[in-house]
């Protein structure tokens, strides 16, 4: 089964991701010729289907370590396996493309949990993900092949399971004399650094601390959760960055370890948000987003020229995710280093927002043809590992029965 | 890489089994050829790997709707990855056989919570099920293709996920001429009723209530969790079933249900027998056990006797799990039902105690082959499905990067 549609030489391929803010579920149908850093892809379709705030606070209330419990994760893995059929089957009628010619679904699934650090049992030390969203339902609703769960194998290899972008950022961008740099700001930031005429495991990448989660949970707050992002940077447009508040956020922990290093949620949330604005009381909110923008900007571009400028000119900066569509970040961006280009994903074939969606099918696209998917200068893994589990579709000869 | 498995003479398949009472892990190591009712099997090793108190207690701990969070799950989902694959090299060992060579891994997972009810959500009823174990842990381990998560598909064909024995059942005991049922006493007790020269579909299957479940929470709350099942029956054979307790018992509302059913482990649970008891409170231990001894005898008998003889004249009871080693209840079984031969496993080809194992086995060889491994008129299924999802071993191409 799985041989036929290796074989084939497009491979109709759908993309469902839902990131950790569980804001909703990206969809993408795209056509892929050839694998790695050979693919070639059409995007047919993509589209967003947003959770419900009622869905979208079921899944933030097991989030976590101490959240949830096992009837409610069991109830969200089936349900979300659910939405993610849905959002599966509707990105094939946007496509206007009928559900049994689609080779493969590449799923995500929702970020429960997510442990990179290593801790001790009896035995064994031991360090995992807990992503939800059934395949075994998005398989029989569609009938498509699912593959799934892509960062537990790059764990169980010794990677912390992230950053997964920085293969489709080689295919994507690699260029035989230009060297690039793929910054993509979603509620985390991270860093795909690809020097001219880079073999694959020369790319590097990490995390460079705060994408949007800062700005976004600043606000939540000032809002109280009736707004959840700082449309096109209004807020932070309209204010000053506060020197002292911006100097305080400069001491979080994270901004002083080396790369590979990777970021949990929690680190830039809103947590830490409320305990650093405790000593600010008196700040307006326009001041602390555009401070928070500042340190956005700042963190970002202090790890380029810290850990990717010292070696090697990079030409370019190619930004994606939520960051891309503000103003204010992009902006700082080109002040704060006026010799690269500032770019965004929009100007090269996979448009921003189809972006994270289409790397679930690259990634699927991968499995099916045998290929490792992950980037082990990226994620710190100790090899090139074949990704995600497979769920079988529905095929002719299972009607035979 | 599966076609290659597929298309093998002989595969060799290991199986790993966790019931939900957390004892330990079951595996088998098995050679199987061809598939299906005409599988062929010759079983190489076989061992259980009991869990410690303080591991049993973890699992123990985030079972049930309300248990554990994301965080102990997470752990957990990593944590019994490690030691399924410490399973698998250990019976490959047994076997005195390389890993290398080993075709398939067949692992069930731990369950955490099942829930075959639908549950309604926001557009969609929901039901499903949690099984923690990576797979993805096990297959880098041990370098083998694992297959994971039988019952989730079931179950998204709308049938229960249980019981997944029928096949095997059918496979191992059918007769041209002989009616069988098979009878499997485990925590809850089923029953798989084998007509003579019966085609799978014509093969039933069903929970007929208590297996161990009760006795062994009856030991265990007399004993203050020293002792955890009574060897032998030596208890329930010293007292004498009490008559107001059984035909309390008898009133259990599962009872009443018609086929198929399944029963969750809660319902003949400590919380239940805690229950029923406090209205005898005077009674001894050796008769309690001697009463739970009368009702899980009773229960099974009944419901072969008002749901499989009706119509067909079963000639022979094939008894597997615990229950076939306790003698109280075999001789209790062949008192009620004079007519019926009552063996066990052993008389078979494949001796009790590896026979779960070897039941993953079975279903993950099915999956290789594309085939479908759940039984409609057992589960409840709209249709015979493939079951679980294929996580790729180590191949040699994978070596080559």
């Amino acid at each position: 089964m799985l041989n036929t549609i290796a074989a084939k030489d497009e491979r109709l391929v759908i993309g469902l991701m839902s990131g950790t803010s569980a804001d909703g579920i990206d969809a993408a149908l795209v056509g892929i010729q050839g694998q790695g850093a050979d693919s070639s892809f059409s995007l047919m379709a993509s589209d967003t289907l947003r959770f419900s705030p009622g869905v979208r606070a079921r899944i933030l209330q097991c989030q976590g370590a101490r959240a949830g419990d096992a009837g409610e994760i069991t109830l969200l893995h089936a349900y979300l396996g659910e939405l993610f059929a849905h959002a599966a089957l509707h990105i094939c009628k946007k496509g206007g493309v009928n559900p049994l010619s689609v080779d493969l679904i590449g799923s995500h699934g929702q970020t429960l949990y997510h442990m990179p650090t290593s801790v001790p049992m009896p035995g064994f030390s031991v360090r995992g993900t807990l992503q939800v969203g059934n395949p075994a339902i998005i398989a029989e609703r569609t009938g498509i092949t699912v593959v799934s769960d892509f960062r537990s194998r790059d764990m169980a290899a010794g990677g912390q399971g992230a950053p997964l972008v920085a293969y489709l950022d080689y295919a994507l961008y690699r260029h035989h004399a230009r060297s690039r740099i793929a910054l993509n700001i979603g509620g985390i930031a991270n860093v795909t650094a690809i020097p001219a005429d880079a073999k694959l495991s020369q790319v590097t990448a990490f995390d460079t601390g705060p994408g949007n989660s800062l700005m976004d949970a600043a606000v939540s707050h000032f809002t109280q959760g009736a707004q959840g992002l700082d449309r096109n940077g209004t807020m932070a447009a309209s204010g000053a960055a506060n020197p002292a508040l911006l100097a305080r956020l400069l001491e979080h922990p994270f901004l002083k370890k080396a790369p590979p290093k990777s970021a949990e949620k929690g680190e830039f949330g809103p947590a830490f948000l409320k305990a650093v604005l405790q000593d600010f009381p008196s700040l307006q909110p326009a001041d602390v987003l555009a401070t928070l923008a500042a340190f956005t900007v700042q963190t970002i571009t202090t790890a380029i020229l810290e850990h990717c400028l010292q070696d090697i000119r990079y030409e370019e900066i190619i930004v994606s995710g939520g960051g891309a569509e503000n103003p204010v970040l992009m902006a700082g961006l080109r002040k704060a280093l006026p010799k690269l280009a500032v770019t965004t994903a929009d100007d090269y074939s996979i448009p921003n927002k189809a972006k994270e969606a289409v790397l679930m099918a690259f990634l699927a696209n991968e499995t099916a043809r045998g290929s490792a998917g992950n980037v082990p200068s990226a994620t710190g893994a100790r090899r090139p590992v074949v990704l995600g589990s497979i769920t079988p579709g529905i095929q002719a000869w299972d009607h035979e029965l």
